[in-house]
């Protein structure tokens, strides 16, 4: 019996753009469970002592980090354009996805969340933007963007993301199967194939 | 025409080893020429404001590494030991690849210096060890270390240093082809595969 795969994602990371786009897919080919788990790298960060992207504070790696992207979107064939604002502000997306609680829609809407973002050059913390991209997926706008302003709501992402760095995550994409802790799109493969093995 | 790759490590860099591990065989299957390049990322990170391995600044990345480091060994089969001091100095590990110049035992010192370093928990920064390895790969330690001390080396690994610093690299293992910057053990199946396009 495999074991579920919890996805821990930040709307405002790269990599995660990367995972987002392939997880569901692979998955399901591995026969293993995603659970979406949308959490805050900002308090994280901040704990380390980053009040930036560490893009931003490391240009050298930034400046690799986005050709990196560039040419990983041309191999798994996604869109990517670089924004012309790094990092965005991914709080009140992250919401929107714990207020959907189970919806089936979420995987897509994560998607495209992320394709507006690294993709089409959004501002993805914009209600109204999030709000077209709700209406995309056959949600309701309105009720969710209410929602997800709700205090259950909010606490709920907070506790997620003290979970998280509970965990040991300090970055996203990150990905947990039972015990193990695997971080980057990179390791995508490797905690699927663990997954598999059950246990 | 394949282009050749640019392989850039140092000896205390953990993801190092395992590129180190594969880089010959992988290289060779795909009918690409390896350039052994060592350099230091002292004045690297230094220039980033780290006066030690960000895996000792930041603890919670660290935690992650020597674990995923003990996962990927295992699934490279090749031996791993968390060494007792991290990092080790690989000045002078670095300034005797340098003086052996295209010598055929590089590659073979190269990956026992490292397996020392990670397997064997060895002290890879004193001559003695250093001079070990040199008689197993059939090398004059005599000749070799006095040569690793002369200004001329001296100076060939600062200089080498500096370009790895003009090129981008930020880390290691970093891979060169061409004009393309490929950063860690897990970007060298790309590297070779830009290789063989030549170019």
């Amino acid at each position: 019996m495999p074991s579920p795969v919890d996805f821990w994602f930040e709307f405002a990371s790269t990599y995660s753009y990367l995972a987002a786009s392939r997880v569901e897919r692979l998955a399901h080919a591995a026969g293993v469970v995603v659970v979406w788990r949308p959490f805050l790298l900002g308090p994280i960060f901040g704990a380390q002592g980053w009040n930036d992207s560490p893009f931003n504070i490391y240009p050298v790696k930034g400046r690799y980090m986005w050709r990196d992207m560039e040419r990983s979107c041309a191999r798994y064939a996604i869109p990517f354009r670089r924004p012309s604002t790094f990092p965005r502000n991914g709080l009140l997306a992250a919401r929107i996805v714990i207020a959907a609680k189970d919806a089936g829609w979420v995987p897509t809407f994560v998607r495209n969340v992320y394709r507006a973002n690294f993709g089409d050059d959004q501002e993805i913390s914009e209600p109204t933007v999030l709000a077209a991209l709700l209406r995309d997926v056959g949600a309701n706008p309105d009720a969710l963007l209410a929602d997800a302003a709700s205090p259950d709501v909010k606490e709920h992402l907070r506790a997620q993301t003290e979970q998280a760095q509970r965990l040991g995550i300090f970055g996203a994409p990150s990905f947990v199967v039972r015990d193990e802790l695997f971080w980057g799109n990179d390791r995508l493969d490797d905690a699927l194939a663990y997954a598999r093995e059950g246990g």
